[in-house]
Parts: C-alpha cells; structure tokens; sequence
C-alpha cells in the first residue's frame, strides 16, 4: 500500500528547499510514497497560517498519510524535532505550535496522540545543517516514518509540545467577537467564528470594516455579482465575500481585524 | 495501469483548495491514480481561460486520463456538475462551458461524446459545502471515473452542456482579424487565427498594438535578441514574440485586443 | 522499481507548458515513472539559474533519477538537444551550458561522464515545434530514458557540451572577494564563496553592500530577530541573511554584487 506524504512550507516554488527535500524523501521511502504538494506558500516564518492550513487539510486524508510541515524560525536554536501521531494521521515538523489545530482536534475528539522528540540521529541525514532542517531531519525522518518506522523507533516520547495561544471568539452583548483569522485567495474573509456559535440565534447580522451585512446566503447565487455576502464557508466559519470579488480589496480589511456576529435588530 | 487525474483550478497555490482536493482523491482512488497539476492560476473565475488551457494540454495525456477542471463561479446555484467521455479522455467540472473546445474538437474528429450529469450523490463527499464543489464534488467523482466507476453510474446522460460562445477570426479585405486570446508567462501574444489560415496566402504581414511585422520566422534565432517577431506557436496559431523578451510589455496589448495578419504589400 | 523524472524550467505554472510536458512524459513512461517539479520558477531565459538550481538538487536524488531542464532561449536555432549521464544522475536539456555544474562536479569527483547528442528523432514525438523543444524532444526523450532506453540509443556520443563561465572569487590581500550568486526567497544572500576557502582563516569579516559583518554564527538562534549575520548556509557557501527577515531587502543588494571575507582586524 503506497503512503502519501504532504508537504506544507514558506520555501516558495522558485528556490531550492523543495526540490531537496523531494529527492531525500524518494531516496528514503522510493516507491513507497506518492508526494501531495498541499501548499509552499505559506507567508514566510508565520507558524499560525501553516497551523490553520494543516487543520484545514488533513482531515481529507487516507489513514496514516504523514504531514511533513516546515515553517521554521527556530531553526538551529534547541526547539525540538518532532513527530506525531494525531488521530489516524502523522505528522512532521519543527516544535513550534505548527501541530496546534490538530492537537486540539484529536483531544476534542478522544483519538490517539503520541508525539515524540525525533531525536535519534540514524533516522536523519549523515550531515545535518544547521539551518535547514527541513531537508535534513523533517524529510527524512517522514520518510522513514511512511516506510514503516514507528513513531517510537524515532525518538523519546514527550507530553508537552509547545501550543500556540489561538485566538477565541468572544461572548458580547447580543453575540460574538471574532477575528478575520485569513483573507484566501479570492479576497473571502474567513473568520473564526464557527457556525455552531450561532446555532440559537436568530437572524444575524455581520459587522466587519465598518459595514453591516444583513443575514447569511447559502450560496453565491442567492446575491449579484459584486454583492458583499455573509455565509458559512466550505470549513463551517462564518466568511464575507464579494460575488465574483474581492471582499477584502472591497473593504480595506486584513488578518487580525474585528469581524462580529449579532443579532440582528427587528 | 495507474490512471491519471490532472487539476485545472483557479485556487492558486498559497490555499486550502488544492490540498483539500488532493486528500479527497487519494482517500477514494488510492494507488490507481497519479496527479498532474497543470496549473492552479488559472485567472479567478475565467472560464474561457480554462477552456483554452484543456484544450490545449489533454491531447498529450493518456488515454482515460481524468481531467477535473475546477473554475466555478456558479457553485452552489442550479448550474449542473457534469462528467464526460470526449474523445479518448475523461472530464469532471462544472457546466459551464469549460469544456467547450474539447466538445468542438471531439465533434470536429468524429470521436465519442457523452455528457453526464453527475447527480447520484453516492460518488459526492457525505457533506456538500455549498460553495465548495470540487472538493465535494468534483474531486470524488473524479477519483471514483478513475478508480473504474462508469459515467453512466455518476448520473444521468445529457445532450445540452453550456457551450461557449468563441470568438472566430473574421475574413476581412486581403487577410483576416482575430484577437489575442492570451498573454502567456514570457509575454508571447497567442491569436485566434489557426495557421491553416494563411496557408493559401503568400507573404503576409502581422498587424497588432499599431506595428506591423513583415513575414513569419520559423524560430526565435532567425530574429536578435529584443526584435519582434511573428510565427507559428506551438499550438499552431499565430503568435507574435520580442526575442528573449515580453511582446506584450513591448506593445502595450493585452486579452482581446485586435490581431490581423494581411498579405503583405509588394 | 519506479523512475524519478525532475523538472525544471522557466514556464512558470500558470501556463501550457508543464501540463504538456506532464501529459507526454505519462504517455511514454507511464507506470515507470513519479515526477517531481523542482521549480518552474526559475526567471525566464536565465540559464546560469537553472545551472546553480540543478547543482544543488540533483545530488539529493536517487541513483538513475532523469532531471529534464528546459531554460531554453536558443531552441529552435542549431543548439544541439542533449542527454547525459553525470555521476549516478541522468539529464536531459539544451546544450546551452545548464548542465555546467554537474559536469563539473562529476569530473572532481571522478565519476561516469557521458553526454550524447539526441539525434535520433524515433525518441522524439512526431511533430516538432521549433519552438517548443521542451514537450517535443525534452519530454519524450527523458520519459524513454526513465522508461528504459540507454543513452547510446539516444544518438551520437560527443565530448565538447558547451560549458558556462562560471564566476570563481578571487584571492585578494587579507581575504577572497567574490559576487552574490543569487537571492532566495527568504532574502539570504548566497555568495560563490565556498566555506573550504575559509578553513585556514582566525576570525573573519564579511564585507557586502556596503556594511561589515563581524563574525559566522552557526544558527539564526545566535542573532536576535532583525540582526544581520554571516554564516556557511546549507549548501555549504558563505552566506548573508537577516533573523527572520530580508538580508536582500535591508542592504539593498542583488545577484551580482560584491561579496568578500577577509581576516578580521584585530
């Protein structure tokens, strides 16, 4: 049975990191593994972003795929290697809250979770620089991993991974403040209110860049081109979207701004 | 025999779409297929783009490859997800005319034409996003055609898909006027005029952005570095290039700007 | 056992060309092969690029692994169309000079070097464009080579590929002054300056757009985030980067420039 293997990064498609590390890993696990490019343009260092497109991902994924994930200021410092079984998926990357959704997810859950410090130095290249690790210890221990090494073979366990502090929507007077967790790219603002937030209110309103919008559309169609709509996106949070536009060029907004979800007056 | 699935998307690369996309793939069709990304940049909901493109890259695939083609600004109103058997290959995507040059050359070559409408939920994801369709849609009923379901099982056969209105040289006065249908990545001008058009004239002229260009090279080494010329592109149109440079930033055109090529003046 | 074909080209992804490629490389090689797109960013035309790309890739792969290369400004004009075994590697391109590093290597290193003109065009497809030598003779040539095929088979042996004059940095009183050889995506700036060259030096300086830099450090860790610092980088050249930020960006330098180390002053 062949394995997949996701690669997430901030290298970009014109520079060398992922050419080497598609040639460690095939050297490594050959015709075990088939490569999913799932992104290389995560905005350079931002460990957040890479964090929200894995919990985003993953979760279509066949059992036992490994997700190699390299967005990695730290590298060099003694931020710990690790590796991770969460849930019926695998995970590679840097100690540095990249693993944050899906953590919280497997917990949320009751699934598995084992995460170790791959710290056993067979499993990486003979030559480890000290600057890029996503070549010499991430590809090939998630290599190693798809060609069948256990997860204990490749370190010690460890029960206290770094997590980031995610931001939470909050409770307000007649509803919820949120933020625009990511502007995609058509310009849609993805907030990080989850529908289930509004689950037993009534009509809403949604205030965002100084606008009200007046309600939720279940599809494009329901507005004109060029309308601004409020709807439950295809990960199940409240987003704004222009119809065949750019909410974001439209409003003059960007990631971390306020996006709230009220009821709306009668 | 591995089977091969290519994706023609507007996501970019820096997105959730792709990955999504690929998980749902490997989840259902496993190790009977492999993934060709011809582009994910085609221009956000420019379905003529994306019809130019397939129709351009499937005729070098093998035959029963999958061609899931995802520009879909209708998602989520009534326009139908469609699959179909044109020629020796397989297309899943919207019906919104994105298969228009493949219909027209099928009909063309005499070849095999079916159209379904892919309605039977079995092959969908459980969970429908309303603005997501191919991920839900068109991704698993891309893996299923290739992991050896039938078309006639996606649904039922239609005779009506969304055609394409296509722009189509004109005969003028001494030559023909057509368009730039595209500007590639080295700022090539691609036309509409098939070089079976001119195969009857003699010399001929190129006129386009206000220039005339007297006679068709054969390679860019007939011309210095920097000179405009015109020639028969790979596809087998006219095109107009600057040696080792962008025509377009050169002329200042741009999509559906006029391009004639008359019999040049003795 | 599954063959690896790389790309590398200055296509870009929102083009015909690697879809192309893609579909005549499936339509020979088939089951044999698992492609890799190392980059189809490399800037247009620019031959010394891809040359330095190839170099730096081409060693993580497996042995027999075929890397095809298409930066390709003279197709279409007399340049020979080439095939070649560099060490445990297989390349396929323009003999333009992109080979250059890995010739070179291979000779250091006293391994097989055999290169061959592909003349032989029952390897190529039927109809070949003049100007598109990539998906005509590039792609099919190294799809029959993943596919089986000796290269001697390809066509006429020849001893005289066209070699790039590379840059080499030049000794000077108290150091070696070389050139920035090109800037990642990250900003770091990656001189031709390889660490050997240091190993008999005490403390060093680095001397580059206009600033002195005090000193290698072994990791980003060592510097705070904003510093600029000098360190040997992964692939073992001198180089110049700001903590998790743009060395590029804050000196105002770019490919070509000075770059020397010298003996510190004590």
């Amino acid at each position: 049975m062949t394995r997949i293997i996701s690669l997430t990064t901030d290298f970009g498609t014109g520079d060398f990191g992922v050419g080497e590390m598609l040639g460690v890993i095939y050297s490594i696990a050959g015709d075990n593994v088939r490569i999913a490019d799932l992104t290389h343009d995560v905005p350079p260092q931002n460990v957040l972003d890479a964090a929200v497109i894995l919990g985003r991902h993953t979760p279509y994924f066949p059992q036992d795929s490994v997700h190699i994930v390299v967005v990695d200021p730290g590298v060099g410092t003694p931020r710990r290697p690790i590796a991770a079984r969460l849930g019926k998926q695998l995970f590679v990357g840097p100690d540095n809250g990249v693993l944050t959704l899906m953590l919280r997810n497997a917990r949320r859950d009751g699934q598995p979770i084992q995460v170790v410090h791959t710290n056993e130095p067979q499993y990486w290249l003979k030559n480890v620089s000290t600057i890029f690790h996503g070549r010499d210890i991430f590809a090939a221990v998630g290599a190693h991993l798809a060609a069948g090494v256990s997860l204990e073979e490749l370190g010690e366990i460890i029960d206290d991974p770094i997590l980031l502090d995610l931001d939470e929507p909050r409770a307000i007077k007649g509803g919820w403040e949120g933020v625009i967790t990511r502007v995609d790219h058509f310009g849609n603002l993805e907030s990080n209110i989850d529908a289930s937030r509004i689950a037993d209110m009534g009509a809403v309103d949604v205030l965002v860049g100084g606008v009200t919008i007046h309600g939720l559309v279940e599809t494009f169609g329901e507005g004109k081109v060029g309308d601004l709509v409020a709807m439950i996106d295809s990960s199940g949070v409240i987003a704004v979207s222009v119809v065949n536009g750019s909410a974001a060029g439209h409003l003059n907004v960007s990631q971390g701004d306020s996006f709230k979800i009220m009821e709306a007056q009668s």
